[in-house]
């Protein structure tokens, strides 16, 4: 089997995040990040915009495997059904690059009030995306809203658990967070 | 009894917001608020340190009544209860002003997608005072974070009730939002 090999794009966003944490995020340029790519400055500008894009690289792709598992769960399915199987679409797609980045990337956004509200805006735009994908199936607004809350929460506890070394698989992680928030909800009152 | 006589404060808010929704927010100046306001530039930065802050004037108070209801609710209340005491503690500080200046808002914020941006993380920020009021009171993390997202819901939906000219007081339209949402809990399957 080849060893892995990181694409142009991971290249990038690993070489950013190694920067970020060195010598702070405002001092780092995009030269300097297709420096220690090995990249040019001009293949940087046909991935991203710019470097602060580096950081929300898979934000959207992780939307769109939410609201896809959402759609196409069973009719049948309960809200949080579906909210598992949009949870288990994007499980599936988390790849070791993903596991591995993750924690750098947290501990580079606790730097940066700006990254860190950017970071709230994707984490809404998550929930927005579940949200949608639920309504579209017939869910009321505010259980979708619910629903898709949980959904974000259960990922971010399972995905910090992964990361950290807990299981080989993320999947179940996210299944057994969500359980877990469900069973919490009666504690409401 | 005297008529209602706005402060300073109030007269810098709604000189804005005419102005934001007659000509557009970027295109708008602090000198073209203070003017309308009848007032000068520098008492308008004695308020605000920018025009983008007059949008969020009174979300910080809100955060603080919120949690304030919430730490001072009975002991023995449930997560729900004491967020429904924090959204009546809120509620009983709406004036006619609010009522009146809610709806301009949101039409102001939905032209602009730097300021859809803050009011995003201005409701963040109001689900995590309540989270954190809460959890002051012991309640579990994910419980907390899920009942101040209810909260935050059933304020919004409460609010823009109220102003629409819905019911004479806030407080109960802010209890039966809640009594709804808790209701439609069931349905998450």
């Amino acid at each position: 089997m080849p060893r892995w090999k990181p694409d142009a794009r991971e290249r990038f966003v690993s070489a950013a995040l190694h920067l970020f944490s060195e010598q702070g995020y405002d001092e780092t340029t995009v030269a300097q990040i297709a420096d220690r790519a090995g990249l040019t400055r001009s293949t940087f500008f046909r991935h991203f915009t710019d470097k602060r894009e580096v950081l929300a690289a898979g934000q959207e792709t992780l939307s769109a495997l939410f609201a896809e598992g959402i759609t196409t769960a069973p009719a049948d399915a309960t809200p949080l059904a579906a909210v598992a199987a949009g949870l288990a679409s994007a499980a599936a797609a988390m790849t070791p690059f993903n596991r591995e980045l993750g924690p750098r990337l947290e501990a580079v956004i606790a730097t940066s009030s700006e990254l860190q509200e950017r970071a709230v805006l994707k984490k809404v735009g998550m929930a927005a995306a579940m949200s949608e994908a639920l309504r579209n199936r017939g869910v009321s607004e505010p259980v979708a809203a619910t629903a898709a809350e949980l959904g974000v929460l259960a990922f971010k506890e399972a995905f910090a658990a992964w990361s950290s070394g807990e299981g080989e698989e993320l999947a179940p992680l996210t299944a057994a967070a969500l359980d877990r928030l469900r069973a919490a909800l009666t504690e409401l009152g």
